[in-house]
């Protein structure tokens, strides 16, 4: 306990008194974003320079207290929030928030690990750059946070993972040392990539401060199209027209099933669904002129019959809005000629396509409001996606009769949030305590069947520390393990995270 | 003596007696792709399955023999030879070239380590994809070398380095186990990321025995330009126009320096090369339809008077050739008229396209006939390449009266081969053995200043092992010592390449 008191004194001497928090409300650091777990910090330490993170290390290091680096804490698999020891130090990156440099000739960006995604998004906007992640945390995850779980989001299609955006890290070690791998370089071959080591690491091997990220031009114009398909095969199909029609101009292609969008009319029945009710001019398979949504409210009746799935689209493109209507034109017209997609729409206006993306954006707030549910962040080769999806469905429906199925994600990288919902009527705390396990287990067992991932962009955090050691292979673990043992060998940076240390 | 006997034994049963070589002339195996340095294999083994593999390995390591994985052995650093002690086996993955699938709607093929990565593109095209990784090397050079350096080439610009173009590896460890990560997912968050780890390791953490690599749809048309631009400067502010008018279809931007080229004329003087003679439309600085290389003969007076730098463009277009046109044509307007270039080209049929890029290519030969000289391969970012150039230029000029420059490069990646030629009439020999390493050391200085990287796409074999001791981060080789140490702890993996063990 003295010991500890030595350390904080320490820490406030390093980071200021007011930045070592041990009083009031911690909240907000002490409990994970679904609110799944609630810890117990020794202190929550707030530095505001590179230098400060590695004393406050160095510090935690010499006192073997272990440390929790912590961003916006809007994760999904309970990775940085402090165990309910008392013991640990979360280290939040917030105040080191400053964008350091940008450089338009060569199209990067350099920025402390605290800076918040959307404030990063916008600078670089106002810059006349893009920078392309996003995500629906948006407005208080930090770029810190997106590379220590390697954030995924809507615009992987194109440009990637936050790994991909990525050109070099400055990190502390969990020594205490300071690398600093900030070259903003696009080749450079002088050894192990240290950097996509650090980035997805969960903090578990040290503490990213800061960045350089990729910048893009900006789009000239960007379009979003609405589709009804037939069925997750066409969707697959319709991804593999959109990649030859519009190329890297394809940033965006999510897929929602029918219940998980039967959730967005029923709870959001101001929002307007395409297709959603079945027309004549659907069920003859012809192109329709659609209507994209007003924002205007208009009644719909739950369980309305629509397609299986739908699909939101969208193409950037650096020419012209009209070019970009012409290209999506074409691609919708070749896809209905092919029968995998029925009826499309192509947003008139931003109002529009912000409407049709907010249809997409709904769904994990509809399913909310429909109570808890299982949730899954799974991905498989885009190609076998259809045959998982028809395989497990069936294994769920036989095992779990009436339990329903949100299916929806970003299809366009293979990547699934196949969650699952009580059945209609059933008590849904009751059926999460009950069968989260057992339905963990027969999806996992499926995506082992299909050689996917458990956990696609969430991360593993604590939440799947488990059924990682259970679904990844002992070779990958042991050489995990080794990796963690040489970088972190008392095991002080988040431990019980990944990897056991 | 009889331990080797033993081992040598072992590695018959395990890979049959004709691919254990011991005997006859080794040359190819033994010797580096630049003739720098000569070694000594025990045994050169060629295994034919990742099993095979595992269990030379295995052998090899229980014996405490060193092992030496190699591909094509084209590397530029001195990678994939064995030393001179006749003590180390030589992994030939060569025997290992098969294409194990294609999967066309997951965008992805899974290949063995030892396919050809001609053969690889060849494929690929047949079946209606492009696979991007282009480098000259690429008759000979395996894809496994490819992920093993990290090779970068002229299509980096758009698609990245190799490992950008790999979504999963299978690896044998140092320890002989099979870790299986060929998903080709596009997205999965769990735990380490041991591919990129793998990636660019050059065989020192153990060997890369298959990979899934990415797909794109091939072009409907690719464009090549050719372009004089008045400065260093004007051609980074070229790439910048080239980044807004093409986006995602600028698929090469490669720059030459008038002396690179005069090399070329000199050498190659059946090769046209635009623009070379002063004509008066460039000197107005008025846009000119010039005239592409047909291929015909025409002579050259060396040292005529052309453009201080060149660049070649490439535009691959998903529409057509007539779009990709167009975009190309607004984009030289542009930029004649914001003047950053004199006189350009556009290739009217593949023959000129590819005499154009024949140009390019012809530099390092040009530059072989005109006699040894001192290579480099840096990178430094793109938007101070002009005052690195003019920098370093001058410092190279003031210490080494009369040293010739052979400048060129990928300027969209910021990687230049910055090479060093002897002054005129001197004797190109002698001045390699006399100024090799203080040239080096005043170039590498000189990128350490621009927080450049001294190996931007060769990697750091036994050639650059002690510069890169010099110029990296010491915590940064503390870092990869460690992770070195953890995955190879009796050092037996290419050891002495990269790292010391």
């Amino acid at each position: 306990m003295s010991d500890h008191n030595q350390l904080l004194e320490q820490l406030r001497r390093i980071v200021g008194a007011p930045n070592v928090l041990t009083e009031g409300d911690l909240t907000a650091w002490e409990q994970d974003w679904r609110k799944r777990e609630r810890g117990r910090a020794l202190a929550v330490v707030r530095p505001a320079t590179t230098l400060e993170v590695a004393a406050v290390v160095k510090a935690c290091a010499a006192a073997g207290v272990s440390m929790v680096p912590q961003g916006g804490n809007t994760g999904m698999v309970v990775g940085s929030t402090p165990d309910a020891s008392g013991t640990q130090v979360v280290l939040s990156l917030t105040r080191m928030n400053k964008v350091r440099t940008l450089d338009a000739g060569n199209l990067t960006i350099t920025v402390d690990a605290g800076c918040v995604l959307q404030s990063l998004q916008e600078t670089c906007e106002q810059a006349g750059f893009l920078f392309p992640l996003s995500l629906a945390s948006e407005g208080s995850c930090t770029i810190g946070g997106n590379l220590g779980t390697n954030a995924g989001g809507t615009q992987v299609v194109r440009y990637g993972n936050t790994r991909e955006l990525c050109l070099g890290l400055e990190v502390v070690t969990a020594q205490g040392e300071v690398w600093n791998g900030l070259t903003g370089l696009r080749k450079d071959n002088t050894g192990y990539d240290l950097r996509h080591l650090f980035i997805g690491s969960e903090g578990t091997l040290g503490v990213i401060t800061a960045a350089t990220m990729k910048l893009y031009p900006l789009p000239k114009a960007q379009l979003t199209a609405y589709a009804a398909v037939p069925s997750m095969e066409a969707a697959v199909a319709l991804l593999g027209l959109a990649h030859q029609h519009l190329s890297a101009g394809l940033t965006g292609f999510e897929v929602m099933g029918q219940f998980a969008l039967s959730l967005v009319v029923k709870h959001f029945p101001q929002q307007r669904v395409p297709f959603w009710q079945e027309s004549p001019a659907a069920a003859s398979g012809r192109p329709k002129q659609g209507t994209a949504p007003s924002g205007g409210r208009e009644p719909h009746e739950v369980g309305s019959v629509g397609a299986p799935y739908y699909v939101v689209l969208e193409n950037s493109d650096n020419e012209s809005e009209a070019h970009a209507r012409a290209c999506f034109e074409r691609l919708l017209e070749a896809a209905m000629e092919q029968g995998c997609v029925t009826d499309a729409v192509v947003a008139e206006s931003m109002a529009q396509a912000r409407a049709l993306w907010h249809i997409r954006e709904s769904i994990p707030l509809a399913q909310a409001e429909e109570g808890l549910n299982i949730k899954h962040d799974i991905s498989i080769a885009v190609s076998r996606i259809p045959e998982f999806v028809r395989v497990t469905d069936a294994l769920l429906q036989k095992q779990f009769p009436g339990a329903r199925l949100v299916n929806y994600g970003h299809l366009g990288d293979g990547n699934l949030h196949y969650n699952v919902q009580a059945p209609e009527g059933h008590d849904a705390a009751r059926f999460l305590v009950e069968q989260e396990n057992p339905i963990n287990a027969l999806v996992y067992e499926s995506v082992d069947q299909f050689n996917g991932s458990i956990s696609a962009e969430h991360g593993v955090g604590s939440l799947k520390l488990e059924k990682l050691e259970h679904h990844k292979s002992p070779v990958a673990l042991d050489l995990m393990r080794a990796i963690k043992h040489a970088l972190d060998p008392h095991n002080l940076m988040n431990p019980g995270r990944v990897i056991r240390g």
